[in-house]
């Protein structure tokens, strides 16, 4: 459910995407024939904060042509940029977390399609592209594995305090104190999944393999899941070892952790978020870890992103990473054949890969 | 594989252990009834280091008399005590890596049964014991879970820079630095197990929930294992991404992973060590893992212990703990109760519950 920042100059990623990328001088023939043809490509409009920017454009550039307001005139408010260049757009891809609404879909009359390049659409105003009949797609289940993967290593890494244990080490204590604080056991706990979609669901499959017992809430219950279902999220923490929550962020979503569900969490539960920083109420959670009145935590999203609650940064029993759950070059690599899958499906007239339910 | 430190005061796990215990009032109770009736609690002598305590010695005396020198004669040497103390004892408890040789042996003629507080007993001399028909116990499969737990959190920890990125954001970095870079996929990786004992089948079990490829060599080919098998270490880690070394130490495996399969495993090669030090040639793969001729470490045992070689305190792609792959309160409950068990059967000449072969 966590964003995919199309983030430079990630080294790793880099040299992954162009294993895959034509060379540089291949689209630039490319590009000659399509200028020498007339260049038919559909445009699309990149919808970004300059702050993230389009890694491995190249291949998108085969098949569109794309138009970039921060690259074009990185001064030129959007408002003025839009309604000179913004009219006859039909398409839009979304980077990152970057918001969509109203001022901006006012802009774009002829819009019909919204790319997003993250699995949650939080930053999109869905209503008003289901009022305007915009589509919207999103990252599907691109980053599904990799943030299950993400959860399980916060959920083990808190448990087990491998964190903690490495800074132990790196500190040269060990010889000094042999006594190194236990952990506790992953086997056979009970773990709770707050929204059981593509990704609660691959998170369980893999803590099965550990022996955990696994129950979930969610609007409502799946049929065809074997686990258990609570109905509300208090009594699934009342019921559980471990919160984990995988949930996309709504309006009903909006601090779906809060005071009461960490109480019912108690003092022994962990929580683990690779959902979105504003699922859990952070400034209760920040008092339950400092105070002990909940057993630790794995947080890759926090409220204002960015920004991580300094207190967090002096407990043990506390793991936190910049939201990077669905951060590896091969889910990036997925992500990048989808967006270009529906962009030319959307283009061609035939069905999107991975709408968003707008209804 | 790994030793069972029975340490003090580790609070977590002095908590959990008394869950189970006896209240030291019903103890003493016991204790005095016991005497009361002539003490029929047959004599077990504690062999340990001085800096390895018996953490919740209750349950044992219940059924047992324990002689400890170190407690009993902090000063005195072995070689004066057990001539004394010794010669009528018939079982022995060795706490964690606590060596066992001949001079011991020597010491104790009457011994008959060493009950090891250990999956791994590198450090007895299994052929002595064997030559004077003296049985060995270990942990059997007490710790299996947890060191198969500990082996994938060392593993997704490496691979998705769990403990890199907690230092990254702890260091207040992240606002100022938003391109933290890409880890690597964990689902697909072609995972070696290098030895597919009760640990290497528990390891092998959690990754196949992963989508991971599995690969193992041992001594022999197991039959009933769905997994591919390789006769030698070489070709394992030439068709691997990931070796997960999880075998024995004897002296057919130490430096089973040497200058050869290091390079085998490749540039992109991942090691972890969860069963003992010198499984690993310690010096090449620092050498390997500075040079970056190896992808990165996760390393819960060491050649030295506790001495860690310092030139890997520096490098992001290796994560490091103090030999605690095995510990958590559960499974040091459930070694007791194993301990305990076995002393007992060999006091009324049952079957041993977990034997080392000897032969």
């Amino acid at each position: 459910m966590a964003y995919m920042f199309l983030v430079l100059p990630a080294l790793s990623c880099a040299t992954a995407i162009s294993e895959r990328q034509m060379s540089a001088q291949e689209n630039t023939l490319q590009k000659s024939r399509n200028e020498q043809e007339g260049d038919h490509r559909p445009l699309v409009l990149v919808h970004r904060l300059p702050t993230f920017s389009l890694l491995s454009s190249d291949s998108l550039l085969i098949h569109f042509r794309l138009l970039d307001p921060v690259a074009s005139a990185a001064d030129e408010p959007l408002q003025e940029f839009l309604p000179r260049h913004g009219q006859s757009i039909r398409a839009l891809l979304c980077l990152g977390p970057t918001p969509l609404k109203a001022d901006i879909l006012d802009l774009l009359p002829s819009l019909q399609l919204v790319a997003a390049c993250s699995a949650g659409v939080d930053h999109i105003d869905l209503a008003e592209c289901h009022r305007r009949g915009i589509a919207v797609t999103n990252a599907g289940t691109a980053f599904s594995e990799d943030v299950a993967d993400y959860a399980v290593a916060l959920l083990l890494d808190v448990l087990r305090r491998v964190s903690a244990a490495n800074r132990f080490v790196r500190s040269g204590l060990w010889p000094q104190k042999p006594d190194y604080p236990l952990g506790s056991k992953l086997w056979g706990k009970r773990v709770g999944i707050v929204g059981l979609g593509s990704i609660g669901s691959e998170v369980a499959k893999r803590l099965v393999a550990f022996d955990c017992r696994i129950a979930y809430n969610s609007r409502a219950k799946k049929p065809s899941s074997p686990y258990t279902y609570y109905d509300n999220v208090c009594d699934l923490a009342v019921n559980s070892d471990v919160l984990i929550t995988c949930c996309a962020l709504t309006s009903e979503t909006r601090h779906i952790i809060n005071k009461d569900v960490l109480t019912a969490l108690g003092k022994e539960g962990i929580i683990i978020n690779v959902g979105r920083g504003p699922l859990i109420d952070e400034k209760e959670l920040v008092q339950y870890l400092v105070q002990g009145e909940i057993g630790g935590a794995g947080l890759d999203v926090f409220e204002k992103e960015p920004y991580v609650p300094t207190e967090l940064f002096e407990l043990d029993n506390v793991v936190l990473s910049p939201h990077l759950a669905v951060l590896t070059p091969e889910s990036f690599e997925a992500l990048h054949e989808l967006v270009i899958a529906n962009l030319k499906a959307f283009f061609s007239n035939k069905p999107l890969l991975s709408p968003v339910r707008l209804d």
